[in-house]
């Protein structure tokens, strides 16, 4: 066991992420006492069966009793009731963290309710699959992959290195960010794939003349990559275009604007700007791959699944 | 080895799907002898250091002498001229296949220039990885996917079968389709992902606030599954839009609609359509992975990569 940066924390939702974190600090072989909260009922019952949490509390309160560190690990549009609900209970010195994919509303939403002496470091594990719930954790999930924080100026600095401690023990390395920018390099590289994704299997799901059977049949040829970005949790989402909608309409107004230059490339039959575009993307895929964050393997990085 | 649907096989460019379908060959164990040809002189060297192929001719002339099938295996764009090159020297009775993403343009472009007593069979393996060139193929690349074979009415029923044959013992399953419905298919599943995805990336690249180093590193978001979509050849894509001009415009239309209505209950505030929207969209997922053409496994299927 090592000593942890955190004596007693709290996990506020036990979805992807919050049982991920539960997962990589027994790796870490972290001493923490760790309890757990969830809304639902079920949840906090699959919670218990898999062992998920040495705690597993039935109200938020009760959670974050003695807590050195909260996480509030709930959708972005809830994050503000919670932290007004737990805030009465939280001991003085305790850090506040959080792990949503938007930070400006989520600062806003949560501030108000801060005791003084309570010190809120906002973060951002930039690691998920398409998979949600308690049973969907594992320990691995942070591995090598960024978890930026994003404190204001006045946020206590000793607080901040313990979680940038706490984040890196758990696999991940680490970048502070100010909210603004975090808000729309998400919108760039997270949030407007992600509504991409979502509408092109939309508009497939919509189409009268191609049968269901035939999109799923067919679908190694590209469209499986959206299906599975599509197929993540809803109300996560939902919050997420909520609550960052400045930022994603800025980048949706830029994205349909290049798709429409393309488009128009296609109707008069321009093959060299369309050449050119696509030759200057193949870039940015080397740049990924260099810097470890996806694989080269063929066939889109899949094994082969026998029916 | 197994007898062979065809004798002797001519393979027309070199790049990953003709090398796979030479690997797979091989792997099946066809007795077939296998002629290839590509333009270029250094795609030809790495064949024959590679070993792809049982000769590689100089011309296309060369390898299609004698051959009982000929795969034409050339961006959509060039089949025609392959084609007109090629005739002259085709042996009556030779069936002539090819294996591009578009179909009704290539029928238009190759059948002015078929000889007499030859066969035209189009065909179309739904399966690929973003690299190309003679050394992207292997041996497994077709294995449960699917091959579209799009005769017209009036094609040689026994060539049908024959190719049908040879596909299957390439791993793939085949399924007859006529042209028009696959080039409409193929625009929702393949063709449309693939533009949008080079937009997004092209997108990202241009952004001047945000750095394309921030970019790489924070990919894993979801925005890498797009760049790996983006890394596919140039050349292939660009002639895929030219000569799938009608189907792409359409469904871009209807893509462009579904994204406007989202963006208005983004702007609005919309959040019950917002959900409604993506919970709509997991059931598509849910049915590709029961049709076996993608895995369940966890961080979008892919490999830790240690840096």
């Amino acid at each position: 066991m090592s000593e942890a940066p955190f004596q007693k924390v709290a996990l506020i939702g036990l979805g992807l992420i919050a049982s991920s974190m539960f997962w990589a600090m027994k790796r870490a072989g972290m001493d923490s006492h760790v309890t757990g909260f969830a809304r639902s009922e079920a949840t906090r019952d699959t919670a218990r069966r898999l062992g998920l949490c040495d705690q597993v509390c039935d109200s938020a309160e009760e959670a974050v009793k003695d807590a050195d560190l909260v996480v509030l690990a709930v959708p972005v549009g809830a994050m503000g009731p919670v932290m007004q609900t737990i805030a009465p209970h939280l001991k003085p010195g305790c850090v506040v963290s959080e792990v949503g994919s938007v930070k400006r509303t989520v600062i806003e939403a949560v501030t108000p309710h801060l005791p003084e002496g309570v010190h809120f470091v906002p973060t951002h594990p930039m690691a998920g699959t398409e998979h949600s719930g308690p049973d969907a954790g594992f320990a691995s999930l942070f591995d090598n992959r960024w978890c930026l924080i994003v404190p204001e100026d006045h946020t206590d600095g000793d607080a901040v290195s313990r979680v940038e401690t706490y984040w890196t023990a758990l696999g991940a390395n680490t970048e502070r960010m100010d909210a603004e920018h975090h808000d729309m390099v998400c919108a760039v590289v997270s949030h407007i794939p992600h509504l991409i994704a979502y509408t092109m299997v939309g508009v497939a799901d919509d189409l009268g003349r191609i049968s269901d059977n035939e999109v799923i049949k067919f679908s190694a040829a590209g469209f499986r990559d959206f299906t599975r970005i599509a197929a993540s949790d809803p109300t996560m989402w939902r919050d997420v275009f909520l609550t960052n909608k400045d930022a994603t309409i800025e980048i949706l107004g830029r994205f349909t604007e290049e798709l429409m230059a393309l488009q128009r490339a296609i109707r008069t039959g321009d093959g060299e700007q369309l050449h050119a575009y696509f030759t200057r993307t193949r870039a940015i895929r080397r740049g990924i791959l260099e810097a470890g964050q996806d694989t080269d393997a063929p066939d889109f990085g899949r094994a082969k699944v026998d029916r």
